[in-house]
């Protein structure tokens, strides 16, 4: 690759902690990197800076949940506002972080893969609710998908030179979470802000709290599932609690591979967006071996993490169930923040929902976007008994 | 690569620990791989046996130590007796598996590479003696140099697809050796049997006694210096009792890889004959992830293992440095298993011999095959003050 041409990036998501983190890595490397456009929902204040640092090309704002583009009179002075898709697709652009939460992210990203465009994927939902579709079209457009999640980052680290050779098993990673020395009977009592210090990962609000019920483990379940084609039956979780071996894959023969490091998410953001290449950069922390002295593993326990075994269900299941299942999991982390949920309503809502949910098989991107809609409607009008 | 096509391959030294796993791998795979040569020194009991099954075209008996070829009368009848050098050399060859101890590797891995085939190299000395040769040689002719050793190996498989990328620091694992957890006080007292009760890895007596050591991790530092073009301040040996962790790299962007696996030297010796590919194998002991609670990992106290710090000095020293200490230890490691040498006198007498060396820089072969010979000389003639 020749090193004199920038990639030229869009940051959907920018304000936002994956966002902040990707231009953290950004400005490492001015020669490397140039930013073409960047998208926010609600923080202006924050893009205001942000554009007049990376002197983006391109801005789009409040383009989330599909209400229409608004134009902050300071951002939209100097540059071009666009809606989000439009940002994704434009011709200037090489590669686009989805770096989105939520559902928002679905749309740009097809349309960043129909332009042929390499996308680092950062954004759960994409995978999670249209999985099929997002990797038919990535196929036929010939779009790469760079994983930007640490544990799909390691996986797909270890696959480097891997081309042809099956994956025995994935050993997906995760640290458990804030509650995980929590005695399972005063879960049902733990608050939204005990449940927002996650004690490794520096992270958004809705993901701190898929981390502490593991429904974020369940739902990188179902990306790995799309991203790297193995069956869920061959995708396992170990618990990790210190979250220095970002996950592993064994092979046919036997031989297991790993990543491993410091866990900050600037390690795999800049991974995206220098492969094939690994850029040495001193902001980075860098693992000091001589002071581990062990890294300990444990089995997962599904029934004190019922929303794991939901999303192995759910992904099992197919077609739009996966699609639901983040649907209503979003509703209840916003209800569960707002105080109106206990911790452990979360997966007995999700339970109840994904059992009244009448699935589609091979789903388009129309009965998605439906059972999205049924699934959030469905989580609201849920009470606990 | 065509599937159809066996890879032909001759076996030096395989009726050593290494040959014999190295067969038992080839066992499983009469449809991928085809033995032509068969290379023995002494067991020509075993080295028959392997004839009958294997039928190998070309076969060669006491060439080892730059013995005069002979003929055993079964062995020879029915096939093709030749010297090792010209087995290595072969055109009906494609793959050259160097599992030969001792500096008897050197001279047919060198015929190997300037016939332009793949090595397989398991002999620790040829890389150690004269690794700026065989390196050199090695990319004039294209041979490919695949490691067998675990250890590189794991470093070999977690550079697959990383071409171009910086290695920070290797991490060299190493499991302490048999008398890992032996007050050091009681060291000089151990005996040879002792010593080849190796708790993990099933291998040949001189390497066995070189683990307890941690010569053979010397050695090994050498050879990655050499294998992975890594200079020694970046090489970092870590005390991983299980050995379970083979390996690991850092690189420039805080990453880390490590390969993981059963400690078995059929995985590591498959992996040099199926790679680029990787074959699934029922024979192979696979690691059940769910049985490991946790890793562990200590520095090395170079105090403790003088061998190690010996190493990492000649091999800064370079030239024909590396090439004394192996020789000498060769006879070091002789004469204690004869009972004529204290364990703690190996370390003594390696640092005797090495410090009144003159060495040689940039050597030819013969200024190292010089040096191997004052070596052996110099360490038979030392005894313990």
């Amino acid at each position: 690759m020749d090193r004199v041409v920038k990639k030229r990036i869009a940051v959907l998501g920018s304000t936002g902690s994956i966002g902040r983190q990707t231009l953290d890595v950004v400005r490492a490397f001015p020669e490397k990197i140039e930013v073409i456009g960047l998208a926010a929902g609600s923080n202006v204040t924050l893009l205001e800076e942000q554009a007049r640092e990376f002197k983006p090309k391109l801005i789009s704002v409040g383009a989330y949940g599909h209400t229409p583009l608004r134009e902050s009179p300071s951002v939209g002075r100097a540059r071009r506002a666009v809606p989000l898709r439009e940002m994704a697709a434009h011709p200037d652009i090489d590669l686009v972080v989805v770096a989105t939460s939520g559902r928002a992210g679905l749309e740009p990203t097809l349309a960043a893969i129909r332009s042929g465009k390499t996308v680092a994927l950062a954004n759960k939902e994409v995978l999670v609710m249209a999985g099929g579709i997002v990797m038919a079209e990535a196929r036929k457009f010939g779009a790469p998908i760079k994983p930007v999640d640490s544990e799909h980052s390691a996986i797909w680290q270890c696959l480097q030179g891997e081309e042809g050779n099956e994956i025995v098993r994935i050993l997906l990673t995760a640290s458990g979470g804030v509650f995980r020395d929590r005695p399972a009977e005063e879960l049902a009592q733990v608050t939204a802000a005990e449940a927002l210090r996650h004690p490794i990962w520096n992270m958004g609000k809705k993901v701190t709290i898929d981390s502490a019920n593991l429904m974020n483990k369940g739902f990188e379940v179902i990306e790995a599932h799309w991203l790297f084609g193995v069956p869920f039956d061959k995708i396992k979780v170990i618990l990790h609690p210190a979250s220095i071996v970002h996950s592993m894959i064994e092979f046919t023969d036997g031989s297991i591979k790993a990543q491993l490091g410091v866990p900050d998410m600037r390690i795999p953001i800049q991974y995206a967006l220098s492969h094939p290449e690994r850029w040495g950069n001193p902001n980075l922390p860098k693992l000091d071996f001589s002071r581990i002295d062990s890294l300990k593993f444990a089995p997962v326990d599904m029934v004190r993490y019922p929303c794991l075994r939901l999303a192995f269900e759910a992904g099992k299941a197919g077609g739009t169930y996966p699609a639901v299942l983040s649907a209503a999991d979003e509703v209840a982390v916003e209800r569960f923040l707002e105080g109106n949920l206990g911790f452990l309503d979360i997966p007995g809502m999700l339970d109840h929902v994904l059992g009244r949910h009448r699935g589609v098989a091979d789903p388009s991107l129309d009965d998605i976007l439906a059972a999205d809609a049924w699934g959030r409607e469905t989580a609201k009008g849920w009470s606990p008994q």
